[in-house]
């Protein structure tokens, strides 16, 4: 991997492609960078002008007299190949890529100079960032190598100079949305240092950026727009150094729509959408999922004031002298997952002796809007800071005026310093005259957005939470070896592995075999049936029969040798008859299981992230609700809670209508130890399905009634 | 009901308490009003000065010279009745009042000061709106006699000239949030002609406004933000009359959350009701549920702009020069419930003609940046309209800039002229440079939320849908009589009636028995099970054990005489043991039903809205999903059929997992009889349960298993 600092915080820069005329994008690049206070060189490189921009140009980078870091490479296709060429040979470490016309484009020329870019790249280890990029820009060097209208105006500094902490960072493929955080950040005066536009991603690619940035320490917030992620494989490297680190990362990827389009199916892999991974991904990593632009701003805007105290839980308090507006904002609180408690008697006690007859201290605290000025807007939100009860202040404000910012400027900056919970203010009106700017200097995020705000706070209580539980875990990925003899049996093993040869090898890993056994005649069949004693139900066993019910090649529910006998001979015919040639291996005799909450467990093999752990609750509810949730393996039995807690069906788990509460620790030592199997065969393995699971009474454990392994 | 008219539209208008110092809020008010060109009269009335803001000031209301239409009371609460009285007795027909400490405040003087205007209002028929209100803006009128800094400022325009149609009022009892709307709107150029806030409501209600802006027809679109509704019995009257005439009504009501219900009552001394029964009428009515103030603002921009002109369905078109948000639009477009399907061969095939080689036709149409420039903007958006498979269209689009619009001005004012589906613009930056004009003078709306953009569209296309099917529906509230032999059984019974006394009422209406009788003696019993043959349940009938599985006072799966005689024993027996005194009437003998899907079916009598009818997939459905939903009754086939499409569960009813489709037609007979059932005697039912409901496979009918009415 190249060094990324000459492309981020190059000295001296040049433009391959300059021109003089600013209404084409190969001048409009160089007014945006003449636009700003760059303290570096910039060498405009022109075959036609002399002069560009009031600096001198050169026709080749080769002729630049002095060393250039970053060349900005806005030139036809077909010229990039030799144009980096020669920037390498120059020693320019890093290059930008605007021009496009390459893999987008249709067609095999464009995808093969791209694979040439990437060969240039690695020959001269530059880093090269696009094509069909629309640029970057590093806002504390005042260097914006773009033609993006967002950072062509100069009325609004590109960082607000008051900002030294809670950096955001806006990385995305495509250069209008990369660029549209920072456009709706720039009102909320947000500290945004790098806004990086990766186009193609012939070589770098948005993680690379990430993971600089996260070793560099420069960055507090990451903002990202995915649309292809060349390389999935650095998302958990990349997604666990931002966790460790306390970086958060907000996210939105193309492809969210595809996550509800699940078959109606109940196996695994037809129950994993293509999303799936990325959204087990994100959950295990704490990436917070956005879903609009403006949502996510408002999201990085709260970490980025309160970064260093997020909320502790989801109990908050909420101030307001607008009656109305303080309901509105305790039911869009409660409706995202907050709690709005009535604050503790001694935090009313101090409240109420500051309130007017008709305000109210239970939560929303509505101090009126006479009343709110008197007490002092600082004050009152910081008695309900106060109440042992709440995690989290939300003061409801009108910031259409600065005149209360204005005139408590210094109590709201006393009441940030003095903080020992995070307070948002939250304004139901447009923030007009600079109460931005007033109460951000006060070190306090200002929300125009009820939703939003609400949002922001129950990520910034989960990242807390999240992160808080996955560095106190002991790293579960580096677990013992992978078992040689279940290594061998599974290498012998064909492609489809029934239940009689699946479940021996899963034993192995502890997971539960269910007493029953193979018979290859009626005889053995009737002979296994007695030794059982009680109800059995035989199953065909055979890689080619999947669908044993359809095949009628399922027996339940019988009594003894003689109907075992019989059921052998009956259902091995309705076999052959179904599926003529098929390999019929034998007849597996199994105990009828004690009733228990059904469950469906599985792992399907992600294309982009390798094994992934599902589990659902079982019957119509995988078939109707598509309740299913997902993890990436191996996963501990924190993970297992967690994802069992997803499921809108976890309260059968827990006994409804007088069924007694079921065995919760049994299913959760099942999925870590399904989990440790996949990880530790993950190449192998394409799916396992244990459907179903039947999960017994607390004490009583599991039994997996039906499991079957295909392998990759 | 007064004439509203005298106060939305006075030619004379007194402040009462009107003062020079505009840091007091009846300074403010002065003010506010003098900042805008009123065309009718300004009489200050003032105790202490002869002149307020340079107009000459009287020193009560009865010393003005000339007629009055409206008064302003600012004034503090002792003197607002004397001095409404005095309004009344000089013919001032309508009163605004500002003033605050009525209901409001804790303890008993201000609900009887409340009661008090209420009297006096009548006395007079006198319009009164408030007390505690924020008073209100006539745009057109330029008339603002209201505090709120929403209205302070003249240089945007309250009403955009050019904006002729699609007017939008907004109603609120809180001034903060009413004029919030306003707020939100204006940066959008919207036409908000009235701007209402009514505070305590001592007499006039939203509802009445709504009411009267209806007959007027000066108001196309409603936004309303709710508290504490005082008469939700107009909302019936009031939702039908604004659906028939095509106004669509959006509203926010405090209460969608525990914590919102509480906010609601501390602040407004009145409870709110039960949300369900409005989430059921604003369901009925196609009233529109917000989710926060911008996006009920963005949802009015797209009517308002294509009322006459709704989507037919959900299928878009979306048009992009930025592949990347073009992919975010899709997904928040199929998140939101919209259809973005790939655009039909021949529509493809013109666009194609136009695209360069890595641009896409299929949808979103990415046209490149350079591309749709070349063939313009609104040329590109008229080829996806004429697509034959999308229902409206996105145009997303960068707005910082205003060079495309100005540009295109003609071509998007064509565009609209001719369309026959509407098109709508989203922009992924702020739009700056006056581009919201210029799209709005084009006849288009200008979205700068993706995720508002799409929920308006679902929301224009659900509500034309719906009243499409509401001006066909027969008339189902003029049904037949009730039924009088069932009203004098009904009036004859106890509070409770068993199910052996609520089937035969309830088998008027239609809703079938299950072939059950009474036994009063375990001879009885058996004789009755004999003579159904078969498997029988045995169920004690007693109003005063409604939980029978628990008393152990149901018996399942019983066959034959003797099990009968035995059943009727030890049920008995337990009935008495577990509620000695109990009123026993005898053991209900029922056949077992035979399989199918259970359903809960119920009535229960909300106290604003009467009796709901409610239905549920039964089962652990209702339990752990809560998977329920509620109607107002009577309710037609229609009603019945769109209420089960609201359950997560309703695939259940098509059959899955190998069972048969249920039979939806009966279920859907059952739903609209128990609703004729309640609405017949609704003043006499408190609640109804059928529970379960077996509904059997197609063709098979219903079985109500067990039946419940709990009387008024």
């Amino acid at each position: 991997m190249p060094d990324l600092k000459a492309f981020l915080s190059p000295n001296a820069v040049a433009v391959i492609g300059a021109s003089d005329n600013a209404d084409i994008l190969r001048g409009r690049i160089m007014k945006v960078m003449m636009g700003h206070d760059f303290k570096g060189e910039i060498y405009p490189i022109s075959r036609s002008s002399d002069e560009v921009f009031g600096l001198k140009a050169y026709p080749t980078i080769s002729d630049v007299p002095g060393h250039v870091d970053l060349a900005i490479l806005i030139i036809p296709a077909e010229f990039v190949p030799d144009t980096l060429r020669e920037c390498g040979r120059k020693g320019v470490k890093a290059a930008q890529i605007i021009t496009s016309g390459f893999a987008e484009e249709i067609g095999q020329d464009g995808e093969r100079s791209q694979a040439l870019v990437r060969e240039i790249a690695e020959e001269y280890d530059m880093a090269v960032c696009g094509p069909n990029s629309e640029g970057f820009a590093n806002t504390q060097a005042a260097l914006c190598p773009t033609f993006s209208p967002a950072v062509d105006e100069n009325d609004v500094p590109l960082m607000p100079d008051y900002r030294k902490n809670g950096y955001i960072s806006a990385i995305a493929q495509s250069g209008g949305v990369g660029f549209s955080f920072f456009d709706r950040g720039r009102p909320k005066e947000l500290p945004f240092n790098y806004i990086l536009t990766t186009g193609n991603e012939a070589a770098l690619e948005e993680l690379d950026f990430v993971d600089h940035l996260l070793n560099t320490g420069e960055t507090d917030i990451f903002m990202l727009f995915m649309e292809d992620v060349k390389s999935p494989e650095k998302l958990a490297g990349v997604g666990e150094k931002a966790l460790r680190a306390g970086k958060p990362i907000i996210v939105t990827k193309v492809g969210r729509s595809d996550a509800g389009q699940r078959a109606a199916a109940s196996h695994t892999a037809a129950l994993a959408g293509a999303y799936s991974g990325y959204r087990a991904m994100f959950e295990r990593y704490g990436i917070i999922e956005g879903d609009d632009i403006e949502e996510m701003v408002d999201i990085a805007s709260g970490f980025s004031h309160w970064g260093h105290m997020l909320p502790a839980g989801k109990r908050i308090g909420i101030t307001t002298g607008s009656g109305g507006a303080g309901g509105l904002m305790a039911d869009t609180a409660a409706l995202a997952g907050l709690e709005v408690p009535i604050l503790d008697p001694k935090a009313r006690a101090v409240i109420d002796t500051h309130l007017p007859a008709y305000g109210t201290s239970q939560n929303p605290v509505d101090g009126t809007a006479q009343a709110v000025r008197q007490v002092g807007y600082a004050r009152l939100n910081r008695m309900v800071m106060d109440a042992d009860n709440v995690d989290a202040v939300i003061g409801i404000c009108s910031a259409r005026h600065n005149s209360t910012f204005i005139r408590e400027r210094d109590d709201l900056t006393e009441l940030k310093k003095n903080a020992d919970k995070p307070v948002v203010l939250c304004s139901y009106t447009l923030p007009r005259e600079g109460s931005v700017e007033i109460v951000n200097r006060c070190g306090l995020p200002l929300f125009t957005n009820m939703r939003n705000c609400a949002r922001a706070l129950v990520e910034m209580a989960d990242y807390r939470a999240l992160r808080e539980r996955f560095l106190k875990r002991p790293n579960i990925s580096t677990a013992a070896a992978p078992d040689d003899a279940t290594a061998s049996a599974l290498a012998a093993a064909g492609q489809t592995l029934c239940e009689y040869e699946a479940k021996p090898l899963l034993a192995k890993y502890g997971i539960p075999e269910a007493g029953e056994r193979l018979a290859t005649t009626a005889d053995e069949a009737a002979e296994i049936a007695e030794a059982i004693g009680g109800k059995v139900a035989l199953k065909v066993q055979s890689p080619d029969i999947l669908h044993k019910t359809e095949a009628g090649a399922v027996a339940l529910n019988l009594l003894g040798g003689a109907e075992a006998r019989k059921a052998f001979e009956y259902l091995t015919a309705n076999a052959r008859a179904y599926s003529p040639g098929a390999d019929i291996r034998g007849v597996l005799v199994q105990p009828m299981a004690d009733k228990g909450q059904e469950v469906i467990l599985g792992i399907n093999r992600d294309p982009a992230f390798g094994p992934l752990l599902m589990v659902g609750m079982g019957g119509v509810y995988v078939e109707v609700m598509k309740d299913v949730a997902f993890a990436p393996v191996p996963l501990d039995e924190d993970d297992a809670h967690a994802l069992l807690g997803k499921l809108k069906g976890r309260p059968l788990l827990d006994g409804v209508r007088g069924e007694p509460a079921a065995d919760v620790e049994a299913l959760v030592s099942l999925m870590v130890n399904l989990g440790r199997f996949a990880a530790d065969f993950a190449d192998h393995i394409q799916e396992i399905d244990l459907n179903p699971v039947l999960v017994h009474p607390k004490g009583a454990g599991v039994t997996v009634v039906d499991a079957l392994i295909v392998k990759t």
